[in-house]
């Protein structure tokens, strides 16, 4: 895995290098929009769903390449674009310890006395740096030298991919508007949010370059799916009780943006009236208590409720593995991936 | 040019009702999103862009086929995402006499009585939309049914044509943080925003697809690009002239929103110390006074020198396009096109 992504970051870093060569070419004024989608694309994340679809590709039966790994980076481009717009939505400070993408050019805005509203300014420049981002991730994949049937096979997973996740981040942002505390829907907002976009189609993009048999697709699914949902469940649980030195975020962050998660569900479905109330004051205030809510959420079962759901999804995901016709070193690489896509914090 | 466009209406009404049925199947909740995405695409726009997309394909020699009439609507759909994003940016109203996309969205939010900012609501959904927009141009392309071959050679245009615009809008935006009001540096930002996308690389991707010569591809750049200006200039008079029933923006608005266009340095150069205090005070100010600033745009001979440079633009592109070896019909029928682009307003 080391070595995997390692190949990715290093071919994440020439993309950019190039792409920030051409920006710079069309005008001076573009360099701190170069520089700031450097150093988000190249600074930061697991690789997951790169990661993921290289090994869709290998279970399927192709051969190692070194431009299917330039390919599989675009999957990490429309990630940086959905993280740059999220920031925008949830109007957050921090993303992977740094200012968010918005708090930056806001910064840049002051920092040169501009003309106008700083965080508008800031806003803009994030819409423009995520559009960038999502092309970005056609051009890579375009220009990874795989062949002209390959991208023509891998081009429809990747159009669906995007749309789910559109669809779903609407949901999410839908969910939060309607302060919903059901467990059923916010199961459903966490598969299409990152069920299908983190694990599923990331494997089935892999698998199209190949051209893998439906029985493949299918087993990708059976693995993919429960499993990007415990991942998004251990997600929900890191962004309450996660170490801000390895989320990257302000502790109990996704509290203080009021976001309704599946663990926050399930929270309100165990609590008493005195707790729902603390809840309800305390989810989306700028003065939230976190310590109060996490001692709620974990009094309410709430938090030992997700760990058994999280256990089960990727024990659903494992049982299915085991009983398909990937390759069989892969399925052993798929399971160690499985085990760090929902490792407990440390 | 009307059944042209007709077409390429009916290719935009079937694609978008079929986007629409698949978002409706992720969840019933998307139906405002569709139900936006199919009004905001189906309703509007003069189509230029997949127009001169068209007639690049034609006049390298292309034959006339519905799969490139599919193919070009995507250039459609970047324009889709440029504007419901701008709106964003901007904080504009109104787009096309109805309320701007986040404007909308902000509008659901209140009728709906949902949790938290109404605008905060909005603004999130026209990035989703925005967003939407953009991988639907990527969809409607790979699902035109052009060859592999066509795809491979269209895409690389594309995604210039998409980092170009997005280098653009950056370059607008600190236009009007830096209240510049340089002739030369706005006119650069409208080479970028307008001049390259909005008629060069449609005949370059039109091109592409056939597999032209670098010498028509060189003859659309020396016709496109004047004209290109020559287009934004016009949009500029139209945002502070044009009649809001044409335009489908109030009147002034570009004033209101304190753009830094062509028209505005131009009038800044030719302005008296009192005349520039008045556009200080105006640009860019809720109450402004839109006939005042207009009185100034026509005394500082800004207007009758932005109606030259548009003439002198278009001629220009008119006298390159007769010298070309573009087919002679398709000639005709960009010449009538340049004059579409470019008329005055009525």
């Amino acid at each position: 895995m080391t070595s995997l992504r390692d190949s990715i970051n290093e071919e994440l870093k020439t993309f950019t290098r190039i792409q920030q060569v051409a920006l710079e070419g069309i005008g001076a004024e573009l360099a701190p929009v170069a520089r700031a989608m450097e150093q988000f694309i190249v600074d930061g994340g697991k690789r997951l769903r790169p990661i993921f679809a290289y090994l869709g590709y290998l279970g399927s039966g192709g051969k190692p390449r070194s431009e299917i790994v330039k390919a599989v980076t675009s999957l990490e481009l429309v990630h940086v674009c959905a993280l740059i717009h999220d920031d925008v939505m949830d109007g957050s400070d921090l993303r992977r310890n740094r200012p968010a993408i918005h708090r930056q050019f806001e910064k840049l805005h002051r920092d040169h006395s501009y003309h106008g509203e700083p965080s508008k300014f800031g806003i803009a420049a994030a819409i423009l740096l995520g559009d960038l981002a999502l092309v970005w991730s056609d051009r890579v994949l375009r220009d990874s030298g795989i062949t002209e049937s390959e991208l023509h096979r891998a081009l429809p997973v990747f159009n669906e991919m995007r749309d789910e996740l559109m669809a779903g981040q609407y949901l999410d942002v839908l969910e939060g508007a309607l302060a919903s505390s059901s467990v059923a829907r916010s199961l459903k907002v966490a598969r299409f949010k990152s069920g299908k976009y983190s694990i599923e189609r990331p494997l089935h993009f892999g698998g199209a370059l190949v051209g893998a048999s439906v029985d493949i697709l299918n087993s990708y699914s059976s693995f993919g799916l429960p499993l990007g949902e415990a991942f998004q469940l251990r997600d929900d649980i890191l962004g309450v009780f996660g170490d801000p030195g390895l989320t990257g975020k302000p502790a109990g962050d996704d509290l203080r943006e009021g976001k309704r998660t599946v663990l926050i569900a399930m929270a309100y479905e165990g609590a008493t009236n005195s707790q729902t109330q603390e809840l309800n004051r305390g989810l989306g205030a700028s003065d939230v208590d976190v310590e109060k809510l996490r001692e709620i959420i974990v009094n309410t079962g709430a938090l030992a409720r997700c760990e058994e759901m999280i256990e089960s999804l990727r024990n659903d995901a494992l049982t299915s593995l085991h009983s398909s016709a990937i390759n069989l070193e892969i399925r052993r690489t798929l399971e160690e991936m499985a085990l760090i896509a929902t490792e407990r914090v440390k």
